[in-house]
């Protein structure tokens, strides 16, 4: 199993704020999906090109914990690794790490089932398989 | 054309409002799709059946002038009639009275275009004209 | 510990889904915050008045796991109840059962923190305790 | 009146797109947000410095008009410049230009007006003018 990091940088957005002063809980979501995208594209392919193959990778499961502050227009790091493998589950790992304050922030995770076009699990196949496998090359990364 | 207002009640939540304190400018949009959603039940249809009948109603243009205050746990009311029709076109009129503060705080309007399976704008069907020429009636209206 | 559970019921906005058909993962988020709301107006006062007392209650984390589907116009009813205190911290579970689809289909809990202005956790205070430990009551439940 | 356009290059989020397979048009605010926080970067100040110095800009109008499809992974570039200034006030106008289909999509503005501690609308001070006013410049921009 690849457990390569892959990393995401993304500037806070205003509308991600709340009237606390801090992120809203529930956009760190946003964050650890653009974090997958980042995945694959560091991995050659996209999670786009996944679905038009008739794939798609719900999230079935979810954790995050916020340890330190994350504020309107910091500069965080969003690190994800395949934390784990099942027949046709897939565990992502997040930590975020925020540039503006010098602090890892949050941790999570995502459980992920593989479903077909009935939305079924299925059997993570070989083209599949190889495309999650790979490691990340700054060759083959899309930007 | 019936131009009878319907009104959506809505509780604002801790997640739409930014570090100003405020609810954001984008999450009235949500707000305005709600309260579609009330005009379509106050005359004895949902959108939802719209769709599965084939059809969509994108909106094509949005405008909102925000005068007054909206706050986390505020209640407001989302006041929506029929301001217009086109051919194949339909523009929906927002106000919104701000029930906790007293005051009209907001209005609005969107454009919306009738498509078909083919996302392509057609003309207003018998089935759908006379879904939105409805007068809204207690007796036919959905919870 | 009174763990009588809340019930605040929800429609699922268009806004809500995502391509999948489904509502997204994160906006869940934002259901268990509605739900938190209710169970406060259940026990007679509001999140926000324990803001405007100077206390707030951050979440420090949150797990959902997701077995069913909730999709557009579902009406779905969050279950919430307290699973946990200590010294500073509280733990909400939640469970969504979707009235549309007659299934349950969500799990999860949030831990938060009682924390006064400075942002510091703090132990939770006699008239904070005394709001929390209500039993919920159709006399002093708030609208 | 510096009328010279900043560009936001913006990759849409799956958790943007709704269940008609576009990105949902309240989105599309956080996106004309993110560009304005560009527009002040290209001109060696953040938005965030002006809250500290204790002003605000909040929206009292937006406009926008949908003209083409953004879909989920596509890359966007938000365009944005000075369409108008007024006393107090200031109008941002933007235009979607989207990279994957090569079409412009969107067009929208929307106006701010400068609010001190008190959130009361002020005239533009020489020190929020003289940013507000300054060219891009490759030299001073921030990342």
């Amino acid at each position: 199993m690849n457990q390569d990091v892959s990393v995401e940088r993304i500037r806070v957005r205003y509308g991600e704020t709340d009237q606390m002063g801090h992120a809203y809980y529930g956009n760190y979501m946003l964050w650890f999906e653009q974090a997958r995208g980042r995945w694959c594209r560091d991995r050659g392919f996209t999670y786009k090109s996944l679905e038009d193959m008739g794939y798609k990778l719900p999230v079935v499961e979810v954790q995050a914990r916020y340890r330190g502050e994350v504020k309107y227009d910091d500069l965080i790091q969003v690190r994800i690794h395949v934390a784990e493998w099942k027949r046709s589950a897939v565990k992502f790992a997040y930590e975020i790490y925020n540039e503006t304050s010098g602090q890892v922030t949050t941790e999570g995770y995502t459980w992920h089932v593989l479903v077909g076009q009935e939305m079924r699990a299925i059997t993570v196949p070989t083209e599949v398989g190889a495309l999650m496998e790979r490691a990340p090359s700054p060759e083959t990364a899309l930007a």
